[in-house]
């Protein structure tokens, strides 16, 4: 086995989501060696602000092990980015969200494009990533009211749905390429592909790859001052 | 005792600058009830991402506390309002941030005006609040290199460090008020004012008197899809 | 008689929206001395561009005259915030436009909103204040094509017409709150909050609670710049 | 005498600055019939926000002496554009202020470019107008803390201070043009043009050029919506 | 013969395309001495950013045969404003793009207004100028699907689809002036306004009454960086 | 051989700059085939807009080479991505700017970071990269004025002219990353990084990187709009 080792972070505590991530990142990046990582506790599923604390949490407990296993680069699962600014800190090699990297390999591929993300509540998470990354003039964000725990095993009940969203994507929105907004749709993006005609990114692929690409550059997190080493990992003892 | 119940949660463990967040909350809230509120648990100050992991769930614990003592509005004191968010989606009654409301107050007594944060590292937490709330083209974020740990009994000593940023902020951001960018700088606003000659905005009291604000109007958080209330609190048995 | 005194001041010479302004600002305010202040000339009806300019020429008169009468802070009430930027360079204490006031409020409770102003025409008044503040990532403007003066005595004959644009922001713009853009809406508060089940905001009220606010932090205008005290009031004899 | 009939607007009441703008307009638009307009009542001077409106007004009075006399175009002699979305109301014809006029003519002839205006005071004029447009990536806005007052017969004992400004605005603000900001200043655009080497635009001339450039173009004032024709001019009896 | 000369530089082959645009330049600067500009090789139209880059060339050519020929001022005739940067580095004189001569008209005269371009591959081109003058906030892009080939001679066939994107434009993006994104319009101008009653923006027109404004306030493309003189016109021998 | 082909595009004449960003690309995708591509006829170096025009003549002839080649994907080395949405239409495979790629990857590994460009003129060109990105909330641009052809070589002799860039960088702009922005900079990398302690990001690296990106995901260039294939790739016979 050769090749880097990349890290898969579910924030969440649904070892199938762990899972397909895992199997989305290897199709992404034969050449690595991917590791899935599921934090020991948490929720089962990342749908509020509430779950994304639960969820930063986890993703800190993982990229922690994950330092202590040689991880060179790790990719964060959830959609909304949940705990990327703490992993950045504690780890020493790049981390990518598979929210940032949809929008920036969507914004390569496509002048315009649309996020279609779930549940509706989590639109906030999305709109947050698309302003901290500044892509607010050339991509909307779309929400289909399904709870994330309905795609734990699979999504392909919702391919109809998707294709909906895709086409009113295109005519409304004049977009050019989806975003899946979330690391549950992994088995829609072939699908919907082939339905809608237009380049369909999925996260966790592409923060595979650009976790890979910032590899290739020899370009790791910046600890000028944002994502320095942090004082302290936690509470004294834990 | 009368007035409304405002519990101000310090998302570090540090009871010296919860104490003297209550002080400040108290003195712009005279006839509220105002109630420090303490981590059981977590760091005993937040200059970090992950530093802000741990703060975010030490402000949900609180929250839940105040939610079990009939709180009807909440103030986050930690400058980059830590735990937001998931504090909107438990709490009945209003959540401010001492951010939020910082700069929501400079808005409205200066056409320009410059946050002067601590430690360096933390500018993106400022950042971040500054994009979310659009306020980006009236507002410059400072900062100067002293840890939050410095500030946990007195700021006192850092005067003439802020005094001097405040008249670069003057000079070079044709700022016309200050916001001060740490829960552990209250006993500077008066010196600071004093010096300076322009509003300098504090805000933990800022965030106290916004509190007081949404609640004479009968505004509360919004159920509609953002910070509606979660599904689950935290893992199973937490 | 105690607490603040807050002038609430219309731009337009309509005594009934005074009457109705001031008891929104009572209500929001109860610990306050509120007074309603009308021209003494002017239009009875702020509609236009024209309309604003005898509107800025009243609340300059009138703030004058509450300058005179030993007035501790200022709510103007006229959607659009006609003339609140010459009345914060005369007033000694701060000054808070109806318009801001309600934005600020919803950006607190709401990730997204949208304003629904009347008549149509004035939909650039409401533009400019959302511009001003930067919150145009988070707010949409909607206007239903009435005149200001049908709801000088009364707005209840437009709840249907409220609770239709409300309907379609919560579909097509994703709002999670509502702004209502008139100062003639106070009697619409509650039914549509009822009917619509989100917050929706009055700017009568969200600016006396900010006034009020504002004097609690003891923060007031800046005079460094923008908002210094002017070098005259009017032309010589006036 | 033929050509439109450009009326010059000078919101104050200072006839030698109506002259020294009718002299520029007249250069700039040779063919022109250009007449110069000072209110009746007013401020001889406009550097504040209380100064703004009287000004409003007296271009409102003098745009409806402009359209009894069969104007067929305004501009607005005062930078931050005062009165202009009156005058658009109540004009046939088009009208254009100096600030938009001189920002656009700049953004045709540099990528980069800053307004040096005065007094200091009156930054927020700029940033406003600059914020209309939406050209803040592209101009800063520096700013002399001279009185307009002294302006009012010449400018040239002010030609140092703005080489200084504009030397530090080429370098600092890697800017390619110069806005004057002020349209008392039409005395240093030569001496300045051979002093910097680079643009320097003055905005009453501008905004003149623009006049006749929409005339031409046979594009007037939309009537839609914003700047449709008021339901009245003034109180009654006005 | 006398006026300035301007020079309408078509960057695509079809003479007829440049005759409609001289036509319209003429009536719009009936004092210049109006000249029109074809490449001698390049392509028939210009509907893809691969038709920019011969179209660029074209214009290269054009600018510097008008060099040649004493040109005072050039206007570009393609929306999209194709070779513009390039003209302005070679031409002594100004030159102005139709893109944004119609987008700055537009905003003289209307707060909100709508381009409608064609075909719909080119709105990047559009949204490109649009973001490079910052008007997004004013300015919504609408595309018709129709090769710009189909009106190298004619437009009127043409009349009921703008009329009908005039009319969605009003009601749905609140627009209130039209801007036609497309050389090939001209002959709709006349039928659109009396249609849809608001302004209708042409390019060419726009373009060369900017051109005669620039002229006449004597300001020229700024040599101090982004447009300076070129090292070189291109590959040695061309 | 093995791995996907990638064909580095340097839109000028210069092989010598050919070759050094050939070997950038290699080391950054050892497992790709790499292949430099020249213009057969155009400038030695892109200083200019007038430069672009042929470089973006350049990039596409090479393009078209490229896809008669069998290449996957392309890497355009030049500061300012000339040519790239030409090219996009064009090439089967996904086409990758050296500036957009370089902004990208600076975005995942720093908060705000600084790009220093060459030579002073071309200021413009990063600033249209970064404005269609959307990064310019994150991102200053800096330019030394050394012109490009004093790098075709080597550019080591300019280290202590970036360094000094760099640290001020650091220092005023609150940056925690460079980007180079030229081409002709891969042997700055190492010393740069070495000096500054913060990530050097190098855009023919990062495009190659992202190119491999895009291929491993399966994401090609969208044909819904922008970038369709085009109806023609030049003038008739050419």
């Amino acid at each position: 086995m050769s090749g880097p080792r990349i890290r898969v972070v579910n924030p969440n505590t649904t070892a199938s989501m762990t899972a397909s991530a895992v199997a989305a990142a290897r199709r992404a990046a034969p050449h690595a060696t991917v590791e899935g990582s599921t934090p020991s506790r948490g929720v089962d599923s990342v749908e509020s602000h509430v779950d994304e604390v639960w969820g930063a949490l986890g993703v800190l407990e993982q990229v922690l092990a994950g330092e202590r296993a040689g991880t060179d680069a790790y990719v964060v699962a959830c959609f909304g980015d949940t705990g990327v600014p703490a992993a950045r800190e504690v780890a020493r090699g790049p981390v990518v969200g598979m929210t940032e990297a949809a929008l920036l390999t969507a914004a390569l591929v496509a002048h315009r494009f649309t996020v279609v993300t779930l549940p509706r509540r989590t639109r906030e998470q999305s709109d947050r990533v698309v302003g901290a990354l500044g892509l607010g003039h050339r991509c909307v964000v779309r929400a289909v009211d399904v709870p994330v725990a309905e795609v734990h095993e699979d999504s392909t009940h919702l391919l109809e749905t998707f294709v909906e969203q895709g086409r009113l994507a295109l005519e409304e929105d004049a977009a050019e390429a989806l975003v899946l907004g979330c690391a549950g749709l992994t088995d829609l993006v072939d699908p919907l592909r082939a339905r809608l005609g237009v380049p369909v990114v999925e996260g966790v692929a592409a923060a595979t790859t650009l976790a890979v690409a910032l590899l290739a550059q020899g370009v790791g997190t910046s600890r000028a001052a944002t994502w320095a080493a942090p004082e302290r990992l936690g509470p004294v003892g834990a």
